[in-house]
């Protein structure tokens, strides 16, 4: 679950008209590199291009649960980034078809295992929750600090129902009020979700499971082109890998948090969902090795 | 070589009176956790407590290149670190016995296959080099923004003659221009050092040879109580270390900055060198296995 949008996008490097973005349409396409049966839950206007829906069917996503709104406009975001990349304004927010949205989950919907929910409201995060009527094996969500400025208890209430929170540094030490992510994770995790995910960009992530950590390395980069979608990538990359292999040890976790994030490195060297289209599994393998050489070491037995 | 000085600081945690630091000393105490048989080339007044230097010989430092300047005052540095403990004020710097350094090679010195030069002015570390009659197997050196301020010609004359650089991401890229550390890189080690390691405080560190790149993770902290001495602490233990294995292959860096990770993870527990002095082999291997399971991971073999 997430939006399916428009956005339109200044970095240092250029600028775009209004190309295809949203959560939904990153973590879609991400997970389809390790599953083909995805579900989508999010809403259009009748402006959003075919094109499109016959690119998320093709790589195996049901778009049943898709709702397109006729006479109204899709959401649209327009944002410029800093030099630095690692901040941006937002331009112009266009809620359109979001401002309603109630998501639907038809019944073919009712056996998901794993959950994603993509940055919206808590409150539509948590209805489609409540419309589930198995529990899924692992609910995960993003969020935002606009929802902890403006929803506070509202977010509180659907991380009390969640297993996995993946957010980044700068919303972990807003939410938990910590600046040490050590302590912002121990307070985040008795706020329900067992599992969290600390995403710190350029400096990897953090995995965070009872008294276990994890620290995954990022690719150092020559450039960053576009950082849009790179966090909902890595959530879709890392869902679709751990819903592939059916397994939520916190080993397994390891893997599709690579994985995840070998796809985030991908997208973000081109503007939007560009690259994420392009590159086949070969191409997803090859920089998975690199990540594994980046990061690997063996000590002796004894110093 | 490196300074062994007096530091005073203030940290939100509280503040000391004139305690022993500098890079010399901290770099000869972390070494001495896997060699016992450094030399240190330094300068001191008569002011510097004996208790330190019988400290210093108890780990098997060789004294012999360290002046005691008669009536005159060890180095000094007072400083106040910011909420974040990423950033300080230099509240104090008095040189005295720095101001004129001239570093002294006893004959039992010439066989250093090791070299360290910690933080200091470029030319006193290019005349450590020049004054060695055969050139060590692994010179590496640590500098600062300072002199590439004040004396930009005299350091990359210095690092044409070096190995390997240990500098922060900061640091790198000033020295370099360059905003991505992975083009940063590139431009350093065209300067003369064919290794490179960017620190990245809490982030971890990055290793630069020929093609390949080594992402070391940092160990997650409640708290960072005191951050000074902890890169010289990083270089002293990684310089221990590969002095110890006397293997610079790149497979044994990595070992090495693991190494110095893991002592510099201590460094910061407490003021100044207190809790260096305190660990013991055991706890430094048990700490050193955090890092090995905080960061490994295995892929299966196709995804």
């Amino acid at each position: 679950m997430g939006s399916v949008a428009f956005d339109a996008i200044e970095t240092p490097f250029g600028k775009t008209d209004k190309i295809i973005g949203g959560a939904g349409t990153y973590i879609a396409l991400a997970s389809s590199f390790f599953v083909n049966d995805q579900k989508i839950v999010a809403v259009v206007g009748d402006d959003f291009p075919q094109s499109m829906l016959d690119t998320l069917r093709s790589r195996g996503v049901d778009l049943s649960g898709l709702q397109i709104k006729k006479g109204e406009k899709t959401f649209f975001w327009s944002g410029r980034y800093h030099n630095d990349m690692n901040s941006r304004d937002t331009l112009v927010t266009e809620l359109n078809v979001l401002e309603h949205f109630d998501p639907i989950l038809p019944a073919s919907y009712q056996s998901t295992q794993y959950l994603m929910l993509g940055n919206l409201s808590p409150q539509v995060q948590r209805t489609v929750i409540e419309r589930l009527e198995n529990r899924p094996k692992l609910i995960a969500m993003d969020t935002m600090n606009f929802w902890m400025d403006i929803a506070k208890d509202e977010l509180l209430h659907t991380l009390s129902m969640i297993d996995l929170l993946i957010i980044n540094d700068e919303e972990a030490r807003q939410l938990s009020g910590e600046y040490s992510l050590l302590k912002a994770a121990r307070v985040i995790r008795d706020m329900g979700p067992k599992y969290l995910i600390i995403k710190k960009g350029e400096h990897g992530a953090l995995l965070f499971h009872g008294d276990q950590i994890f620290f995954a390395p990022a690719l150092p980069l020559e450039e960053v082109f576009d950082p849009t979608g790179a966090g909902d990538t890595f959530a879709g990359g890392f869902m679709g890998f751990l819903a592939a292999t059916d397994d939520i040890s916190f080993e397994n976790m390891k893997r599709a948090i690579i994985a995840g994030s070998a796809l985030a490195s991908f997208c973000v060297e081109k503007f939007g969902t560009e690259r994420l289209t392009e590159i086949t599994k070969a191409e997803l393998e090859q920089r998975i090795d690199e990540f594994v050489s980046l990061s690997a070491f063996e000590m002796a037995q004894s110093i």
